[in-house]
């Protein structure tokens, strides 16, 4: 007798275990049921569809040679029954069936299975304020959302908005309602974006921001103002109100897990499905997959909630062959890689942030690297890392990328890095794929393996920029070495009491600098490559505390002089 | 006493070993020597200089900030005494010193060493050919030469050219002279460019240069043919003449090792000058770096000449810490990674070819990709990727990916993967960077790993284009099988005698197979992926001989029926 599958979820998980179990085995009765009416919806794209990158809705609903996936596609194409608009209301674990109903006609039923694989997803939150229900408040999630902000970007109406919560989803879809011509407010609770990065970083990021979008942090909103059950402002929890006629809610997700629940499966302390390495749940007849689950770090051994696309679909794959196979492929978990496109920007990280090695023993050393992705002469752009290695060994524990160049390139370099649990010391002659149309000569990864081992040698010392405003702040005496050219120095300067002495007159004015060899020295540049130069340089002529500002003026942070 | 160091090369190797030094260093005496008027030149940029791609020569010379590295710079930025247009004429290992010559004045003298550098570089190699002197033949190796094409390109007086050897400086110098508006032909003595390559891979590359350009394999240039000194036609060696006022040689490079061989250093089997991990020569105190030298293939641990400007960057770095605090710091070698950009496409390397894996024991296991770097709706562009493992442990070998796709990213998370010793089964699970405008949810590298893993555990059985041209060639009597739609169908196909069953009506039609469940069934579509399904459903129906031609349509080596 042939296998009876029932998937549970039809957007990335769900369809993923569902091909692959078909792949695997021609024969078994395989049906996958969908709440909603789309299947396998494109849903990482919804921002670019929004934001006008392309206008055809279809296109986020096709496969790449135009097929619409609809039921009628997963049958013919993939022998699987795919039922829409039918949510499933019940799993009896006991008897082994779900219960259904079908949300348009209110029809039910109930369905045998042999093995279940729930890939329910997770919703987004909504804060439980009053005028929560106003028109005109939305969330990016669902095709409908898609269509709906869609809409008024075609509409051309609305030209005031507000996105609420700074993370990944939020600033797409801010860039996407930017690109629709709408200004826009971005309301951030915490004092920082993107809390997956490290403060300075994020900053970098939140000043780039603001040359697009109004930035408002730490400040929550309190209220949504609506007139005749319209949205026409939002109340902020320091009182300010900020008209608009859109507000889009991004302040997370949280896993559906009703149904996993309510059937007495293990939920873990994050409040996601608890499942084990083959992606079981702790019914051996159940799996589960995607946003809807617990999977662990790799760095951290710890169990975290990982709402990505990318790991649904290598998780389904993995559940697809293990309900025909019996447990034979493992999913070993994740190291947390995340990226997002911000206007010319690419934002991400992978591995883990400073802040959170911070919360693990692992002692650590780190550096930030400002340089471009290619020659100047091929129009190469810059990128800023921040690199963290464990001091004892080497071990590459995170990354974070941003700036106009290749971050994606970057990451997928370091992100194999820590799969194959390289150090710095393996990443320093990496070999890399060389041509002046896709790198510089010394790729900006090299480079930042490089600046990282010269630092734990103690061949220079560095410091954040966080740090230097913080002693700038308390007014440390310290003598600032500003050492680019003096047409640079016109152009572009921080205005923190630096002298200007360009790198190649140094050696010559070696005179003018403090007499104390003790005195506490910070040298940079743009980049902080000349920057480190003259530290050496220092360094050997005696001075004892000389301090590189790492990643230099690109990686400052707050304000410039000019 | 300050340490005196000598560095013969200003170009990649020699600065970076002399800057290194510096840093480590503040006090040595450091003087290097080239032969030529530039220092540090980007020759790696030349064709993009010739291209068009900027205008400012000097951009090959400067520091990102715009400073020429002239001697001045190097004296002033770096303590380093630079001394152009000087020929070193021999070193003298007994006294430590070398002889000069300046080749302007003919002055000349002799220089004491502590530690020599010896980066020397390569020669193009030139036919000896009647009429290699005539004016209109060159190379593209100096900043001379550079000078020269941008002129031809500035001037517009040359209609017609050829390009002598499809390696990869030929293809760049061609596509940067046809972007100059030049008719170009490409001359290959061998039956296939780009000879690092696998056959196939390089004739997917062929069929789309010679959308741009003409090409002859399998023919040398026999003879140039003049008219008053000028070039007007090369005369090939099966008798063609091809009128052209320019023809640029590229037909490799050899180590310059005239000073180290009548030095009595070790030559390698191959004509680089010997050097050990710490990039010593046979003499301890003389190391050598860049493209004079031997350097090890990491995989094959066989000696290969690597002349590639990120590894004499990388080798300079390890001498100059070696030879300021003794060998600390290893080179370790290469796996040979290569890329080019070929007009919309990229073309590159990492590890070993097929080629060069059977030159060794290992049995392995490989697979062809071909899909797209991006969903559609972000303008996805194809990639075509040969991934070749170990059979038995699944550790990667080579790779190579082409196509007008991201084949840098590709390229640099393979190579990662290599030097991380990681196998297949380590890369399904890849935790990369995934959003719309990066990447596919499963990225183009995770996919190409599932590839060949199914292929491995005998989910499926594929076939290269070669083996399937060749099986039609001798009339191998198959049934092969379209699954595309009848849409695609009408606008490409490969006229091979295959039949169309789109895989949505595959099961419905299966009796329109032949009875035979025996006989051998070829399936494919656009990139094999539908293919690949309609394999694993035949195999399932019982047919035993059924394989899929790998990369589909996009991956077709050959020509079109339309």
């Amino acid at each position: 007798m042939s296998k009876k599958i029932i998937v549970i979820g039809g957007s990335a998980a769900g369809p993923k275990a569902a091909a692959k179990a078909r792949r695997m085995d021609e024969f078994a009765e395989i049906t996958m049921f969908q709440k909603g009416p789309d299947l396998s919806m494109a849903s990482c794209g919804f921002p670019y569809f929004v934001g006008g990158f392309f206008d055809d809705r279809n296109k986020l609903l096709c496969t790449p040679t135009g097929v619409v996936r609809d039921p009628q596609f997963y049958w013919n194409a993939k022998g699987i029954k795919a039922i829409v608009n039918t949510e499933i209301t019940r799993i009896n674990r006991e008897n082994k069936t779900v219960e259904f109903t079908n949300i348009e006609t209110g029809e039910s039923g109930v369905e045998g299975y042999d093995k279940l694989v729930i890939a329910t997803g997770a919703t987004p939150n909504m804060p439980p304020l009053p005028g929560i229900n106003l028109k005109g408040i939305s969330t990016l999630q669902s095709m409908q959302d898609a269509d709906y902000l869609r809409k008024v970007r075609d509409e051309g109406h609305i030209k005031k908005a507000v996105v609420i919560g700074g993370g990944l989803i939020g600033l797409e879809t801010l860039e996407a309602l930017h690109l629709a011509g709408i200004e826009l407010t971005l309301i951030e609770l915490l004092p920082q974006l993107l809390t997956f990065l490290d403060w300075k970083i994020a900053k970098i990021v939140e000043k780039y921001l603001k040359t697009k979008a109004n930035v408002i942090t730490e400040n929550g909103v309190a209220e949504f103002i609506g007139e005749n059950g319209k949205l026409i402002a939002v109340k902020l929890q320091n009182g300010t109100e900020i008209p608009c006629e859109l507000a889009v809610v991004a302040i997370g997700v949280r896993p559906n897990i009703k149904l996993a629940k309510e059937a007495g499966l293990d939920i873990g302390e994050l409040g996601g499905i608890k499942v084990d390495e083959f992606m079981q749940t702790s019914d051996p007849d159940i799996y589960a997959a995607g946003d809807c689950c617990e999977i662990k770090n790799l760095i951290t051994g710890k169990n975290v909630l990982a709402p990505y696309g990318d790991l649904a679909n290598l998780e389904g794959r993995v559940i697809g062959e293990n309900i025909v196979k019996g447990n034979k492929v493992k999913f070993p978990g994740t190291i947390q890689t995340g990226i997002c496109k911000l206007f010319d920007y690419g934002v991400g990280i992978t591995g883990l942030s400073e802040a959170r090695v911070k919360e693990t023993e692992i002692d650590y050393i780190k550096v930030v690297n400002a340089s471009p992705d290619k020659p100047g002469f091929m129009d190469g752009k810059l990128l800023i890392t921040k690199l963290i290695a464990e001091r004892s060994t080497g071990r590459i524990l995170g990354v974070q990328c941003i700036g106009p160049g290749d971050v994606s390139k970057q990451l997928a370099i370091w992100a194999t890095a820590i799969k194959g649990d390289l150090t710095i010391d393996d990443m320093v002659n990496n070999d890399l794929p060389y041509a002046p149309p896709f790198s510089l000569a010394i790729d900006h990864s090299i480079a930042t393996a490089h600046l990282i081992q010269n630092k734990r040698d103690g061949i220079f010392e560095g410091i954040s920029a966080l740090d230097l405003k913080e002693k700038l702040d308390r007014g440390d005496d310290m003598y600032i070495l500003d050492t680019r050219g003096p047409d640079e120095f016109e152009q572009t300067r921080l205005g923190i009491g630096e002298r200007l002495i360009p790198i190649g007159l140094l050696r010559k004015r070696l005179n003018e600098l403090p007499q104390d060899k003790s005195k506490e020295i910070i040298t940079y540049c743009k980049i902080s490559l000349r920057g480190y130069e003259a530290a050496v340089l220092l360094k050997a002529h005696g001075y004892t505390n000389v301090k590189v500002l790492e990643g230099g003026i690109a990686a400052w942070p707050f304000a410039f002089e000019k």
